[in-house]
């Protein structure tokens, strides 16, 4: 909830729950994206994980609506911030309902995302995302930028490819301005996107980019949901594809 | 009229017709959207419960027009505050030509009228609205949500249904943002959407919804006008349908 | 031209050309609008009466660019205030190469006009421009709407009609706004549409809107410019005409 | 990179990353736009002359991303200012990765341009662009425009061609603000613009627009890089044309 009292809405309201012992090196952003891959990995850490709800993030860049939930309690869109623990190793977690509406706001909010990350003393982000190829990936491959030359080495090592490097390309948006705004205050960022048909919600990409993030964070986490996820998407789009098969054969037999 | 002398617009002009006596515990607004079924219910009750101009508010992040009255008169488009009383309680309501033009409007604007209702007592806002599905509604439900828990069994109990429920449904605009950012505020937020198919303007659904309204506000009104302007669209809708039935017999009998 | 040395363009620069002596009780708006109908008259006027440049007024709600005059000079784009003094009568005009582009921007720009109007005493503003039916139109109305009861008569026996009022009608971008926002600053706001197809710049409406105008300034004016144009406009659309009649006979002579 | 320890990112952030003895009278603008013509030229010049970067330029007004280069590091969108010395004449370059997003912004971002050019002693600003005429151009003009009457002659024995000019044209974006904003503060602008097709990257036209601003520069500049790649430009499209060329004979005898 907002802070109550206020008149106005700033254009980015934070709202702490808790204060003290949140630190963390370490932020992964999983905000929704190209095949919601960094927010199926984001939001299936926090479950593994047991992640806490440390702060909530309003602004006047998010769409203008209220969302409701499963007992019809309406509530402001928002983005979050969770913070995990496991093995002695602290994490956070931006996950939320949207990015920005406006190229400004995404500006405004990563910047916003950024002071909170220097405030809970984050050293490293990582950046999570799709890379829509326009096709089914039977093998997603886990595409890698980096906003600082010496953290290449680890990605590689922990599986991550640098293969669309040399390409033109760009990141638009949180995952994009996490890693060039926080070069400039000097916050490693790490942005990891699984390959995907952009078309789909694509948990088997979530999958893959799941295992380097993991290696890359030295910690286990059980694949169990995403697998199970990936397997039941895989076993309706064959239904589908049979389905059409059969129909087109159908036809065939009726022509001859 | 807007404050005389100003030399420049703020983004949110409200002007007060009356300071005293203003107060009221109950906002209902019925601002246009889908259906136009919470502005139908707003009139409606304005005109049936007597409502007295309270304020006028004018806004950048309004369309850039006038609306030409019934006698050539140009008028800023504007929303308005009316105030009602009927057996002793007070009710206000904000009505008015358009919504925001912008996302960013959308909280600002939220944001002014939060601001009036607090200032004049409110402890409880109804936002009315649409709830589009696509085709046309016999006996319309009235799809509803609340910012706060304890509110839904009263809801219920005036026949507003929670079916919609773990959809994943947004309410975009004022109606949700008077629910979200006046949850902040500790004003309960009701929210009211009549089934309307979405492509008329739809007496029908406003009907329905005014009978759950009038149960939860504990008042008698007058169904009359609404009904009869129900009757009459329906009767509309018959007549195109019969003639295109008819137009369809005819290029039958042409071709057999 | 801007004034010079600032490090920083404001919303609105408006730069004056003269300070004494350029007072007027009259101003009349004629920017770029539906068939050009306001611009036209307003330019016949200036050139007529033997305007005089007063004021340039830039702003970043106009379009980022500028125009290249027939010298290959380039200029940024602006409106400008001219003034004219006719049997005693001093009227200022508002004209220019666009309107703003965005709601806001409209809003912004209508105050900065007023302020001006304000400054330099004037007491009723004439907006012009064209009202778009969607076919050619032989003889065109002059649609009107004022921005106080009383001007009403006046515009009817200048041959203003008001045959368009109780449609719902609305003005929209700088002539609503200066009706809307002038009649909180107490001037008189007499808005005047020419009727025209919406599809060409139309100089026969233009001539219509020029007689209903002058009948109010009670100032003659000499119309020969905008006739020709408009006899110019006919013959040419008369010309493609008889070019797709002929076309249309020799398909069917073909057929035949 | 951005200053250090900022929370906060201004409309519009720059950073020098020298501070003295990099004045030069004059700079040269060339920022993507039709045909990248001026990004070339801007970019051939700067490899050319061996210029050094200068400062960086961000804003919120660029779209929110970052761009990936060969080592698959991320960095932000940016402009840059780069300066060059020949024959003892230092030269200023305003190059980049995007325009603004936003018509403000174009404002915006084309003063601090000139805040820049101001500080740095600049008395003359080339801008540089293309001119896209629908077609391919095999012997493209160079057309012009100018800020300040006395510098057409200079322009045209130079071999820039005014025959645009009376066609009411116009310059969008930054080339048309920093000659109409720079005028403002007694900054010379002279627009050059290669005709292109605007289908295509056109070295060949940016081939032509060196030769003219050569020549307006009093320097010597290699042409072979442009050349070059105009070349293999042409002939690719030769290579498409016959191809085209033989299927289509193909098709013919077919049906033949």
């Amino acid at each position: 909830m907002l802070p109550e009292g206020g008149t106005e809405m700033d254009n980015v309201s934070i709202v702490f729950f808790q204060e003290d012992g949140i630190d963390a090196p370490i932020l992964i952003e999983g905000l929704p994206g190209i095949g919601h891959v960094g927010k199926l990995v984001a939001d299936h850490l926090i479950d593994e994980l047991g992640g806490e709800l440390v702060a909530e993030i309003y602004s006047l860049h998010f769409p203008p609506q209220v969302v409701i939930d499963g007992e019809g309690i309406a509530r402001l869109v928002c983005n979050e911030i969770y913070r995990c623990e496991k093995d002695g190793k602290a994490i956070l977690f931006l996950v939320g309902d949207f990015q920005s509406t406006s190229p400004e706001g995404h500006y405004i909010l990563a910047e916003s995302y950024l002071d909170i990350a220097e405030e809970l003393g984050v050293q490293r982000i990582y950046a999570l995302g799709g890379y829509g190829v326009g096709h089914l990936v039977e093998d997603p491959r886990i595409l890698s930028a980096v906003n600082m030359e010496h953290l290449r080495p680890e990605v590689e090592a922990a599986g991550g490819s640098f293969e669309n490097v040399g390409t033109g390309g760009a990141i638009v948006g949180a995952s994009g301005l996490l890693l060039g705004l926080g070069e400039v205050r000097g916050i490693e960022g790490i942005c990891l996107m699984g390959e995907t048909s952009g078309y789909i919600v694509d948990p088997r990409s979530a999958d893959s980019l799941l295992g380097v993030l993991s290696s890359l964070l030295g910690i286990e986490v059980d694949h169990t949901f995403l697998q199970e996820r990936a397997e039941d998407m895989e076993q309706a789009i064959e239904t589908i594809r049979e389905a059409e098969e059969a129909k087109a054969r159908e036809e065939l037999n009726y022509i001859g």
